[in-house]
């Protein structure tokens, strides 16, 4: 906890106005089927590729956000998106139709977590009055670019993740903005990139519980709060191999957080009848959909009054994979409450 | 120019503290070759694949900048950085042995102007003293990656382009910070994805022209200038068909901008003994390169007062232009000026 001064928390505050998700079958078979707005049955979107598929539930995201919004498009001063395919392609498709000014991003995972968190210093610092923030994962793309087609029946350990085929858009608005907001941000803190030596592209969640582990650190020696002052401590995709590795190494740190900590990866697929998710959900489609359906929802209610969620996320790419480098890995970090309940 | 609402100037206040360039062989033998901070004759950089050079490169054009600004590591408060390789992996490596909290960012070689933008309103918003912004791109990475091997020897169009061996890094500090800046910053534009139709990645220029003719008709619409008000309205890397595509657009719009402009991908090559070039550089590393070392000292000499600086980005991917799709493209502007020169 020598880092004080580094990665230190950006207190700030921005209104989750508008949230929606889109997703594929699985997701929809899933325990949380019932809370994404939508999804396809086929994963397919109507769309002739698996790539224009994945462009299509980011625009498709993004105008379900936009309506439960109930603001115009003209209002939305900048759009902050990323996704997983080569040169973040299924963003600069997907969300064409929408002219707004566009910051494209690429954190791997944890771009959900890095286009929310710079949305709202756009809005904090009043460059915008509202700001989006769109990210994607398509499973299909995903394999035809990282690993071998699916039809090859390739052998996974129990340590892999299943690419989640989903979108997540979220509305950011000046705080107060809204009468009724999903959450309010009242801090952020962007992640360093980490790397402990895990070249194995099968075990990405023992490749980012290390980042998960420095920002959560760094986190609570900036912020005054403890891991019990949250209702939940919420990691994009570890996993549920990654998240034990993350509970594990916090508690060598001092920080027991097992009584609050839950993983978008690891609720996903939870009880699935599909051995193939293995260690859980991945990509940047699994935090933003689990976020923009099941959790803000939530925090709305009041049964989350306050929440920290840290996006994961492995920067390798399938050259570096090849090439045998290891996997830098970042979280960035997000300070979320409840409000306009009162007691 | 009925789009006022949109895509309008944000006008802010941060100063360019230092810049630094690091270059390969052609970009050194042409004739900015004097300007940049280092080369390496053999484009290798010590590394055993290019990628590991791209990476190193924006490693030695951090150290320099920082060291150029004199400032401690720990006084940066976040890096925005990306490149062209998949997943950004040039930066995730080449930056993983700086412990600053990074955002990675991916608009094709607008990347440049990206991440100026968003660490300009970082600092500007204080929520960083200082920040740094980071791009690169390494002709042997990106032919392996978007292209035949180069020892192919394929046949290129006039209208190709030749991607830059270099990285760019810039440190900025809150407006006055610093007593002799290189530049001041006093507005962003980000620019909106626009699509007009080309596909053929052999002609970018083609493609992002339109981007930037939007971003410059939004530019003039919401600010109380014209284009002679301006030394430099300097484009990333059109190349010669792109500039000449622009300014002809530009003109049938009634800007007249050919007096002013300059494009550092016809620059960076011009008059170099290097037929392959065809159309001019390209990259993440072009305008990073030209920015950093030829032309921010002109604005600090005063040589040049006012400039914008368009960097353009051309968003396909291998798999979208084997899929012949068409090519997005973006152009994010900055407006500088001189600082402290008096009359």
């Amino acid at each position: 906890m020598d880092q004080k001064s580094k990665g230190r928390l950006i207190k700030l505050s921005a209104d989750v106005i508008a949230s929606a998700s889109v997703v594929g079958d699985a997701e929809h078979r899933g325990p949380l089927g019932d809370r994404f707005d939508l999804h396809d049955p086929d994963d397919r979107f109507g769309q002739s590729t698996w790539e224009k598929a994945e462009s299509e539930m980011q625009r498709i995201a993004l105008s379900i956000a936009l309506k439960k919004s109930s603001l115009p498009l003209s209002s939305i001063g900048a759009l902050y998106a990323g996704d997983l395919l080569n040169q973040c392609v299924g963003s600069a498709y997907g969300l064409l139709s929408f002219d707004i000014p566009y910051f494209g991003l690429y954190g791997a995972c944890s771009t959900s977590a890095e286009g929310i968190i710079l949305a709202a210093m756009g809005v904090d610092a009043k460059y915008f009055r509202y700001a989006a923030a769109v990210t994607s994962s398509h499973n299909c793309s995903a394999e035809r670019q990282y690993r071998t087609p699916i039809e090859y029946g390739g052998q996974r350990p129990p340590s892999a993740q299943w690419t989640v085929t989903g979108a997540g858009a979220f509305i950011l608005g000046r705080c107060g903005i809204s009468p009724s907001p999903l959450a309010r941000i009242t801090g952020v803190m962007p992640g360093t990139v980490i790397d402990k030596g895990i070249s194995d592209a099968n075990n990405m969640g023992a490749a980012m519980a290390p980042a998960a582990l420095d920002t959560l650190i760094k986190y609570f020696s900036s912020a005054d709060a403890s891991p019990n002052d949250f209702d939940l401590i919420l990691t994009g995709d570890l996993g549920r191999v990654g998240s034990d590795i993350l509970t594990d190494l916090a508690l060598a740190e001092g920080l027991d957080i097992v009584a609050v900590h839950g993983d978008c990866g690891s609720m996903i697929y939870d009880g699935l009848d599909r051995p193939d998710v293995n260690s859980g959900g991945s990509g940047c489609g699994c935090s933003a959909s689990v976020m923009a359906s099941h959790i803000l929802p939530r925090i709305q209610s009041g049964e989350y009054r306050r929440v920290l969620f840290l996006a994961t996320g492995a920067m390798m790419s399938p050259s570096s994979v090849q090439q045998g480098l290891s996997i830098p890995a970042i979280a960035h970090l997000i300070e979320l409450e409840s409000v306009g309940l009162g007691e």
